[in-house]
């Protein structure tokens, strides 16, 4: 769908809102739809992450080795993340002093601010105001969607994955900020093919450089502020989804789900002091759908996805899933690189045309309609690959050579991900 | 308008063209529309550019001072400047081999190709293909146009101004990248206040990013690919543009005027061996609407832009243009960081809405209505700053602070460059 629809809006000059999406159409609530008992949630060790598990061997060593290849294994995935390993560096303040050329553009004609400015500029006073600024300066910088909030601190990890130092962030605001994985591609792809990664990627770096930029911008104003996204995170994302009104948890589980973009995307996140008014959780009947639809947990390639009832942990009502199940499929998968089939077939996961804008309507506003949507969403053949629309190339690294995937030369069949994942136990 | 609009067709399914915008209706030509004497043609001297000369002091103390605070005097182009001057370290390869946390997941997992890679992918053998796959991923890169030419070998610099060292590049295709300044901020602003700076820095900035990235991939394809953007160029731009179907030579001078976004655009270039079929150049009437319009040259606030007729010049046939009292306007501008008059006035810059695109369509196709449109675009007041739309602070960075500018405090009268302009020498 149209990745800045914003610019519609910004067209026909709607000073009402900034936003791309009519966000303002959705129902806001002062909780969000699933219990979060905010006293009983425990602050997380980034170690304990999937990935990281996965990389340090806790999965087996078939997923200790594929973990260093899962992502470059392709080359359009491998350059985003080369990309993104560069933007991890300048979450907290550009480190570079000089440009390539070494010229005053771009050198000393600018001042890199890696700690905050040294006084406050004259902003407006009221954080209404200040809120609305940082959503346009956002939404210039081309984010698809963004919302506020304060900074639960349950969201910040205890530990950095990085070295194990114990995380310390006591920002008052958070602000998120949406990128879509592409419409066109998630239609073409199977949902665990070779370019599943790339798409994660492109959305991680693109909100990773909209956060970066937004971070300094707000450092140059005189508040602290840090960016946070794939390649360099000091919180868990998403708490501050949920409350910043993104989305809804979804079954899938641990994603928060967006009414217009669906699962569709990747989110960065600012962390701030700048005063700002925050938004409120948003409402648009997913906790119903997601009882009636259930294709996630009926078509996860890991069955890694739940089709029963929502269970509290740590503190929040959740779908469960098996965390270890869905990160051997990722990591591991011997006929892709990594796998979003809960994105794929996700009847959220939807061009934004007309058409569908008003199958979307329905299903927020008319519940009894939604079971016949998912079964519509199946007659329509949703959630199949559709190789007309292929682009991309399938190629493997594999020795430091890329080649035609090895399981494509092979055409082996679908993969058994439980075998897979007894394999590597 | 629609930054991304590629997606309407992706959504639609149109498997005919990659393109966002219909550029496959704009006629093709086998040579530009002015005269391009290739044999003519010498190469330029980077030291030469208007920018590099203010800011050796060619062009007068004062502007050799301003030059070192025109761009991050305002704190958004200020962030934008800073994060283009670290992506200007990776258009021959991401020199990083560790992300900020300094685990695998970025790291040890992805080889950085600062060079490329060992052995050549498994690819389509037709440029054809090629060039509609390396197009694709350029728009799955968020691109917003995007066309490929040889690389004319005159658009090559002959010495770098980062150290005077003589540029050797003798790649065989250009690949143009176009991202708009955003319709709504060219809506607002009066082409020559505190957030033109930041509407060049965020599209040469976003077009870096894509450049970087798609040099990557290529080069982990097995073919040398480097990556030119505003922080550093090996090349000239517009020849480019004007090669690849991306614009006509316009009234503006130097700039290659695009037949959907006007001047309202910057671009980047990849440069590569990546064999790949050509666009040819595009004729949509620009040279009969540029001899009637002559707005830019009316507007222009440092009587840059001629009002007469084109000239040859190095070999091309263009209309003359005043480097030193534009480069004064823009790095001198007390009244705000940067400009872009010529953006903000010229007919082109406009919206993608279908009331738009009729006009646009009866600008390229019916001579005698062209200055009838002129007429009428003066006369609904297009060209004139919308400061209901205004979402950017007016802020200016004086010793390090920022603080409201001066010259609004002092409610200064409109700029006389003329004045500004023998004041600098």
């Amino acid at each position: 769908m149209k990745r800045t629809l914003h610019a519609d809006h910004r067209n026909k000059g709607r000073l009402d809102r900034p936003d791309p999406y009519p966000v303002h159409r959705i129902k806001r609530v002062d909780q969000p739809t699933t219990r979060v008992n905010e006293d009983q949630i425990q602050r997380v060790d980034e170690r304990d992450g999937g990935f990281h598990q996965a990389g340090i061997g806790n999965f087996g060593p078939r997923l200790k080795q594929e973990y260093k290849r899962f992502v470059p294994k392709h080359p359009l995935s491998g350059a985003l993340v080369a990309m993104g390993g560069n933007l991890g560096h300048l979450v907290e303040g550009p480190t570079k002093t000089t440009d390539a050329s070494g010229t005053p553009w771009g050198v000393s004609s600018w001042k890199p601010l890696a700690s905050v400015a040294p006084a406050k500029a004259p902003l407006p006073e009221d954080p209404v105001d200040l809120a609305r600024h940082i959503k346009e300066v956002a939404y210039f910088l081309r984010a698809d969607m963004v919302g506020i909030c304060k900074l639960p601190p349950y969201s910040v990890f205890t530990h950095s994955k990085a070295d194990g130092s114990p995380v310390t962030l006591a920002h008052k605001y958070a602000i998120g900020i949406l990128i879509d994985q592409d419409w066109r591609t998630a239609a073409a792809f199977s949902g665990r093919d070779w370019i599943s990664n790339a798409m994660s990627f492109m959305a991680y770096t693109a909100s990773g450089f909209i956060a970066c930029a937004l971070a300094d911008y707000i450092r140059r104003l005189g508040y602290p502020a840090r960016a946070h996204f794939a390649m360099n995170y000091q919180v868990v994302v998403p708490p501050i989804l949920l409350w910043a009104g993104l989305g809804e948890i979804s079954r899938i589980g641990d994603v928060v789900l967006n009414p217009f973009l669906g699962p569709r995307f990747k989110a960065a996140v600012v962390t701030t002091d700048l005063p700002l008014a925050v938004d409120k959780p948003i409402d648009f009947g997913l906790q119903d759908f997601c009882d009636k639809c259930q294709k996630c947990a009926r078509e996860c390639p890991a069955n890694a996805i739940s089709d029963g009832p929502k269970e509290m942990y740590n503190g929040y009502e959740k779908w469960p899933t098996n965390a270890k199940r869905c990160t051997a499929m990722r990591v591991g998968n011997q006929h892709g690189s990594g796998c979003g089939t809960c994105i794929k077939v996700c009847p959220w996961n939807k061009p934004y045309t007309p058409f569908h804008r008003a199958i979307n309507w329905s299903m927020r506003k008319i519940p009894f309609l939604r079971r016949f949507g998912v079964w519509g969403d199946d007659l329509l053949g949703y959630g199949k690959a559709d190789y007309d629309q292929k682009w991309w190339l399938d190629l493997e690294e594999v020795d430091g050579v890329l080649q035609v995937p090895i399981t494509i030369k092979k055409k082996a069949e679908a993969i058994d991900p439980a075998t897979q994942l007894e394999m590597d136990e």
